[in-house]
């Protein structure tokens, strides 16, 4: 392992997997300052309890809710499972429903749920990737009473975005029991516009580590913070008896720093203009390789571009597994993947079965992923380097 | 919130709720190399991955167990957590039993099994909060068919240490199906000697922010890793599908640091000595005061030292209650606390109640916790300090 080697002359693409640590934000707080134990009443637990809440404040400010509306996690897996296990001890009949797409944390809590008995269904997802209100309404009409539904508003495996906000009104328009509709929008947040309150969403789940923040930390946003009565597990009681386990007050504060510098509306659309430009002609030059298919196939018209978070971008090259491709380019000093992370120990790709891909492509598919730092060089480095591979594969 | 404040002239007695950081070990990480995601297969995860690893081995090493039973989490809570909620999942029948004097964690995963319609019971503890084999053995009578039983080693509130080798005595001679023995080493590990192997214990929770680490990032031990298939929740599959999210790897490196630094058998007992000599002086000193009652009473005996952990003292001063004492306290320098931070949004002393201690004695109880930089000097001010709240409250 040296760390040396890998800085200087690697090309990060896997931002979607993990973003690379923004030093300025991780090391700017004051350790010393806030290791109280927030639950305490002396001095030093009412400093890190002011922190936690400064930055339950700050995070609030960026994500325009109420304060008490976020609720500190150890990331998105677990703010995806609290949302979700909720339904374990919530009063009421009814579906739990969730994308075909989902990240691999709703899709294994769905198979829990299944185990314990509860009543379970999958949304389709169209050719793209995506639930469009067409979809969701046929769905819910399907499976009758519906309790919860789950949709991520980025796939991140595709980038495919999914427009919350139309699904959100399919759902509010509907007679009958209300349905808690849960978003995981970890790909999504720092990276498209995200509007909580405008899309009426009940729930939602954020990580830090996407956006160079540290691991080990998350929120969940819960509409109706009252709805915290229904958690599965309270633990010690922290965090009003949605999370339980001695506050993380460092992760906390960096997470709302990543916020504040990442994820107000005016940087994510600057942001999003850059990382577009470079997308943008990523998409032109790998289109230009015959033995290049981006997936979906649709990836590659400029009309469907508003239709996909310009950071994440899947593409199949003919007669190359992705994992030959992904090693190729790893040597050539280019970080690229398969797939997500957190589903690399099964072979299969979900989500990309869920799209109707063919099966070639599914083994030819690499994930392509950029982030703040990524640069027009690094996008001209990694076609070169692609070029490079498909020379002798 | 003043951070210089809370330095220099500041006295922390509460290191059971949460260690004052080692930035020695903290600061030591380099981030960056380190910041792949470990389940990704390029370099910059395989060197996440490998730093994993790397710190299991380290934490293995000091623990004397294979590498393959600890799973990181983040932190004790979890652990527990995940350890009791196998039991959701797991074939087999019989009652989950545990200490009624467990951590806040252990005691609200209890009502969330019951709450599933799980069978449960309680293990009384004696006058001293600890469970002896003699109390074991009659709980598993009367319970008859029992899966699962649950004791932590050392008492979060009086630092009570309990046998967990005569416990473990009492389960593997039993006949019929084999009982789970979980522990709680949470208060246990870098203070009193810890054998897990020895002990034979089948699951372990950690936490490193008790021992001078971040938050976020604790161990679960599974004597069985096998057992990992019983996991009610796998998320994305990482740690062996023990705990899913994003492996933090700066956690793991630091919690490894930490067990390193403070929990090998010689550092334990050179630093339990420091820390006996210490309590010891405090014990007395406090003893003398006629308004101060020791919980339990027999603490105050010099033969039962070795019956308690030296990092941990339960205390009451007649007419005090014991937020009021805090309170005082913390206004010269010194922070106590009332009890569990974990439970410090309820104002009820479950551990102080199974353990019969008479209300009055409970209202007042505050509890004072130690650490490796506490000094003679401290406990001498200390005292100092409580004499003069004695003068005036």
């Amino acid at each position: 392992m040296a760390a040396k080697d890998l800085c200087a002359v690697r090309h990060y693409f896997d931002w979607a997997a993990s973003a690379p640590f923004d030093n300025d934000i991780i090391n700017q707080i004051n350790n010393q300052a806030v290791f109280g134990n927030p639950s305490s009443q002396h001095s030093e637990g009412k400093a890190a309890k002011l922190a936690l809440e400064d930055a339950r404040t700050r995070c609030a400010k960026v994500l325009n809710v109420p304060p008490e509306t976020l609720f500190f996690t150890s990331g998105g897996t677990e703010s995806n499972s609290i949302a979700l296990f909720s339904n374990l001890v919530k009063k009421g009949q009814g579906r739990i429903i969730s994308s075909a797409a989902e990240h691999s944390s709703i899709r294994e809590g769905m198979e829990t749920l299944e185990k314990m008995g509860k009543p379970t269904g999958r949304i389709a997802v169209d050719s793209e990737g995506r639930i469009t209100p067409d979809i969701l309404a046929k769905t819910l009409d399907k499976y009758g009473e519906v309790r919860f539904a789950s949709c991520m508003a980025v796939n991140n495996e595709t980038g495919a975005v999914t427009d919350i906000a139309s699904l959100s009104d399919v759902i509010r328009k509907r007679s009958g029991a209300p349905v808690h509709f849960h978003c995981d929008l970890v790909q999504a947040i720092g990276k498209i516009p995200v509007d909580i309150t405008g899309w009426q969403i009940d729930s939602a789940s954020f990580s830090a580590h996407k956006t160079g923040g540290p691991r080990g930390i998350g929120l969940l946003y819960l509409r109706r913070p009252s709805s915290g009565n229904d958690i599965f597990y309270t633990g010690g009681g922290q965090e009003n008896g949605v999370r339980g386990g001695t506050e993380n007050t460092h992760g906390a504060l960096c997470l709302a720093s990543c916020l504040e510098k990442y994820a107000t509306a005016e940087t994510v659309n600057t942001e999003y203009a850059r990382s577009l430009s470079r997308w943008n002609k990523l998409i032109t030059s790998l289109a230009a390789f015959e033995r290049c298919t981006l997936i979906p196939k649709q990836r590659a018209i400029k009309d469907a571009q508003d239709r996909f978070s310009p950071y994440i971008l899947q593409a199949a090259f003919k007669n190359i597994p992705g994992e030959v491709m992904a090693r190729a380019l790893d040597d050539l000093g280019f970080a690229v993947s398969t797939g997500s992370a957190c589903s690399s120990s099964s072979p299969e790709r979900p989500v990309l079965i869920a799209m109707g891909v063919e099966e070639n492509l599914r083994i030819e598919g690499i994930r392509i992923s950029q982030g703040y730092t990524t640069t027009d060089e690094d996008i001209g480095l990694l076609i070169e380097a692609i070029a490079e591979v498909l020379k002798f594969l």
